[in-house]
């Protein structure tokens, strides 16, 4: 069955058995993306139902209904669990895996999910490579999976301290198998980097969608009138989130997300001086910095 | 000429002759948006060539020279200038216009302007009614004028001391013609309710952009990886927005936007005491209330 799906040829093959565990929108779309890949899917989730789904949807080939017979048969582990999850099942489940098997995961945060790997994997000669692909909706759930999600995407992959460069590069050929492109990151960059560019955000939106249509504010009007030139909505959209994930991420990443916020406040302060004081000339070129630097970005992006 | 035009009847009219100051993105597109409409469309403009630009586009009816031939012509005159521009014109040409005629502007700021026109107008006999539509594009110059420019579009209107209700509701008219929508507000509402709204956004998303993709933050990792799922792209649109034109908005809105800036400040002060004493649970509770708020704005505007 593996060698009329394989693409990449039998020779580049690492791993055969790939389990997914967790069959949310994440996990559901990975089997779904990795159908007619080289790869066997195996995958396991907490609901019996879900698991027949995924077959039935083939976004599995195959299920159990012991997580540890999965997890004793990969080749590669991904966890598209939540992070507390994460963190419980290699607790728990750390004697399932077969020594040398790879083990990697999903989650927004890298720091807390490779200390779990230090403490319950590596002893166990499991070997770690976290990984983080920039990928996701709004919504969750399975029944919102679909194949593309992770097409084009980044992924970060943060190598685990017992990670030899072999397993470095199947895991990055397994995420390039489904058209995402791997990117190194240590660690602490990984999580400061996504305080800053991404968790930090949401604590702004949140801010300002509460005190702009709270009611402190003329609620009433500002729900009428807010953004009207669409400013709010776009500056304010991500404050739709789900608040357990957002809840759950910066739980998990609090020091970067406080220096983030840190670092951003500064820049808010430097502004507010600029007003206070009546520095409209050095306001309109700190705006003007901030428009080239987004203009270059977007330019980078391709938008 | 005019009573072909009439679309409304003419016991209703009100003002015959418009003026437009300015020919610019706001001034183009009202011009082309009064076309077929029941005014008579004199326009002025500093330069020589977009005052035959307008008439060539059909944006004006009918322009001179000199602004004092047409502002002593005018019923109703409608300053689409910057906000310095309509200060300085009015103090100006204060003598050019005939009692009791209508001044309006198009201005985002209420208060200076509208206490220019105390000073100057209102000792003149000449009515005053503010105005600011919310419409407008991150474009400017009248090469990127459209008729539909304001179709839909809220319209604050603000009376100043010696406008009549006649006079208020002969300005909401002309407003109605062009199919917007007139809104009262009184002058220190206004100005709070658009620093809350709008101006104090661009600070944000400007801060955001600049601490985000600065040099101090790793720009070359954070020009990459910023918004791989679109939160720092819409969170930041704003950003890109036309600094002179925010300094002069924010700089003649200093004190309410001082005011909505301590506010903003005191919601992400209290998110940042949250996450530092790890109260995760309220932060999730308040996350979801923003979300509430949002989400409900979300359906009142029928996005």
């Amino acid at each position: 069955m593996y060698s009329k799906r394989s693409i990449t040829g039998e020779e580049s093959m690492a791993f055969r058995n790939v389990a997914i565990i967790g069959m949310g929108l994440l996990g559901a779309s990975l089997g779904m993306a990795l159908k007619n890949g080289p790869y066997r899917r195996l995958c396991w989730t907490r609901r019996a139902e879900i698991r027949a789904w995924s077959l039935a949807h083939d976004a599995a080939d195959e299920t159990a209904d012991r997580i540890e017979d999965i997890l004793g048969r990969a080749d590669l582990t991904v966890f598209a669990l939540p992070i507390p999850a994460i963190i419980e099942f290699m607790e728990r489940y750390a004697g399932a895996w077969r020594r040398d098997s790879v083990v990697t995961d999903m989650g927004s945060v890298k720091g807390v999910i490779s200390d779990a790997a230090e403490r319950f994997l590596i002893p166990r000669g499991v070997r770690f490579v976290g990984s983080h692909p920039m990928a996701g909706t709004e919504k969750s759930g399975c029944e919102n999976a679909f194949p593309t999600l992770y097409e084009n995407a980044d992924v970060f992959v943060c190598p685990g301290s017992n990670a030899s460069p072999e397993n470095v590069t199947d895991v990055e050929d397994f995420w390039k198998s489904i058209r995402t492109r791997p990117v190194h990151v240590d660690v602490r960059g990984h999580d400061l980097l996504v305080a800053h560019t991404s968790h930090v955000l949401h604590v702004v939106a949140s801010a300002l969608a509460l005190k702009i249509l709270g009611a402190e504010n003329d609620g009433e009007k500002a729900l009428r009138f807010a953004g009207c030139a669409t400013g709010f909505r776009d500056t304010s959209r991500i404050a739709s989130s789900n608040p357990a994930m957002w809840r759950e991420i910066i739980e998990n990443n609090t020091p970067a997300v406080l220096e983030a916020l840190e670092n951003f406040s500064s820049g808010l302060d430097e502004f507010r001086k600029m007003i206070e004081t009546g520095e409209y000339d050095r306001f309109e070129r700190t705006f003007a910095e901030g428009k080239a630097l987004r203009d270059s970005w977007l330019r980078y992006k391709g938008y």
